[in-house]
């Protein structure tokens, strides 16, 4: 499959891939629906009028919108036909877009000349905790190998409710926050600057449609709700969560921003990466067993560049593959107890850490605690997080000469409000 | 201050009152701004360009909407502006709607007619955990009393992030849900329908002038940020929450639906009721420390009414004013690390118990872990809540000659789904 626009074999953004954004530019500042290809963006409220297939010609209206929430409410044969009506456009076939230089124009522009937003509003956003090794990794830490894993963590996908009115899109700086932590276990907390800022690798999906409250979405049809996927950066002030989280978990310590790159990558784009599943033992519930392949061959990476150095230093390389539980079992558990989701709701992975030292997903885990440095390169080393550290999250799926990519999930830390 | 329209003494919804709700009746189904006035309901969108005072006659549209949002987003002064309206407009003195047959027939709906929507679209909901009865109550159960309190209580006001799609207003049936529990410590869990279905006596204020991310809101500010609150009931499944819980906190045990009054009162219609705040010790950091007062002698009351039962059995008696930690601080301590609230977030108070058995405010505390019964008169007793079961909570505050209500939230149980 090839696309008439030129795109470098190294492209995250070839034909196969055509993620959603929502974009503005310096001459229309208003938001609206893109489809990143190669170093382009389609303007997607310009050409609404070609998606002529027998769902969409009535519904052209959700590509004019600001977000994504109502082509995610759609489902997934409205998307389908999307894609195909995208592959066709943008193909070297079909000459609608191809040989019309005045329609190509007005609805291709460069990505360099745009801002992305938030590709959805988010009605509400969880974070689960689906990783083995993280799990371990953590439990280890702060309650010794015999009691690393909760009892419950391998009966259901533990999760928690994350702050949604944070969550940011890509190239947003985060404040480094002020708040209590206590430094020392026998003496009262303190009040200051976060001393332990850290990142979390994590992705994140989109639901499509939603379900009612009280009617749990069914472990077969969860397929149905997902629309697609994200990177994610759940950056953490890790002397703060220690000192609020119990009992009741994750609280202040997430609030000061979580980041997601700008292009959702949909879940048809995804299928030929998929993997076998984690092998579950115990096996799950009923309600959350599914013999079906669901998790995807996706490799991620994070590195930290130091403010004013010209290169980066990669401080992980992992994979969505470790994940314990699938995203339709996090999904299918989400609403066993009737919660109902919405379009745009975003459920996160939770931390994707490796079984190796270097596939660890957090500075947490890499430097153990604070125990070990970690190499950025050039003699310039990490615990955690500095002041005016870029964190980039990339991650990308490598196809047969072809690669389905994420782009990046940045942000800038900067210094906390003076006392 | 009197009405000219007709309000018998018992009102909770005097001109004193003037609390905000969205309904919608039989003859127009769109939802809409009202204010209730004794059985009354004075629809804002057919009187708005009355709204004439200088900060409201241009903003006249944040009455036309289908939630409070825009008008919470407004900020102090025009709620004050559309409080004096208000009360001009239905007092004795002003002619415009007294003398208007035409007018006041349009726009006074009687409330028995009208359905009641969610008063706002509720972008993040928080539910903290700030009665000090009831942390110790609950603490007390689970870790001994030595242990009841976690360190950290007395120093923030602990909290977590609810789920926000799934809050309901009063009326609403919440289903029984299906979930895992461990019946016994020292077996695996098992699946099936919560046994332990319980309510948590609440209340709640919206967020008014939301604040940019990174920049917290001070506690000198907060009041500028605070609209008005509600009643809440926070359905808890015991046992699932005991057995998901940790380490990240209650997830699905809330996720069934969260209940709240439709009438939103304001905070200028409770400042009559200002009593002092619960005297903190260890003093609270800078940052969480005021010395005005900030909480209120607001009567709660939780009765339950068993299916086909002519009456409810009131279960517990308790106040707003048990709240060891004010809404100010919560606010406050809620952004200290730059997170950004919005017009129309709720945040909770956590389970209000007062010193008293009978003022405890859930059937957790009640019946303490179950092991006694709860008299509902007429002989029938409750440990938990039973399918067909109403749970009403109610709560107003007495003035001179005059109460200040929030009406009932209420909710039926209604049997789990077969498995």
């Amino acid at each position: 499959m090839k696309s008439f626009v030129e795109i470098s074999p190294e492209s995250e953004f070839p034909i196969q891939n055509l993620p959603y954004g929502v974009f503005s530019t310096p001459d229309n500042a208003t938001p609206r629906i893109g489809v990143a290809i190669g170093d382009l963006i389609l303007d997607l409220s310009v050409v609404c009028h070609l998606f002529s297939g027998p769902l969409l010609k009535t519904k052209q209206d959700v590509f004019k919108k600001r977000t994504l929430n109502a082509f995610m409410g759609l489902g997934r044969c409205a998307w389908s036909e999307a894609r195909t009506t995208l592959q066709q456009l943008l193909g070297t076939e079909d000459p609608r877009l191809r040989d019309d230089a005045k329609l190509r124009g007005r609805s291709l522009v460069p990505q360099s000349s745009a801002t992305m937003h938030l590709p959805a509003e988010i009605g509400d956003y969880t974070d689960f905790y689906s990783s083995l090794d993280h799990a371990t990794n953590v439990g280890t830490m702060f309650r010794g190998k015999e009691n690393a894993l909760m009892p419950n963590w391998k009966y259901l996908p533990v999760g928690y409710h994350g702050r949604a009115s944070s969550v940011v899109v890509s190239g947003t700086p985060i404040r480094r926050p002020n708040g209590q932590t206590r430094p020392k276990d026998d003496e009262p907390p303190t009040f200051g600057p976060c001393r332990l800022m850290d990142f979390e690798l994590e992705m994140a999906f989109f639901v499509g449609p939603g379900n009612t409250l009280g009617q749990p979405i069914k472990i077969n049809d969860a397929e149905e709700h997902i629309f697609g996927m994200v990177l994610m950066n759940d950056w953490s002030a890790r002397d703060i969560q220690k000192w609020e989280y119990v009992p009741l978990g994750p609280f202040l310590a997430k609030n000061m921003g979580t980041t997601i790159s700008p292009w959702v990558v949909t879940m048809e784009a995804l299928k030929p990466f998929l993997v076998d599943n984690y092998s579950q033992d115990p096996a799950p519930f009923p309600y959350l067993a599914h013999s079906d392949k669901y998790t995807f061959d996706i490799k991620l990476e994070v590195a930290i560049k130091p403010e004013g150095s010209a290169s980066s230093g990669t401080v992980c390389r992992s994979n969505f593959r470790h994940m314990y539980w699938t995203m339709k079992q996090q999904l299918t558990h989400h609403t066993i107890t009737g919660c109902n989701v919405r379009p745009g709701d975003l459920l996160a992975s939770g931390t994707i850490s490796g079984p190796t030292e270097d596939s660890f997903g957090s500075m947490l885990e890499l430097s153990w605690r604070g125990s070990k440095t970690v190499d950025l390169g050039g003699g310039v080393t990490r615990k955690f997080i500095q002041d005016g550290d870029d964190v980039i999250v990339s991650g990308y799926c490598q196809g047969n000469g072809y690669k389905v990519g994420f782009g990046t999930s940045t942000g800038k830390v900067l210094p906390a409000h003076p006392l």
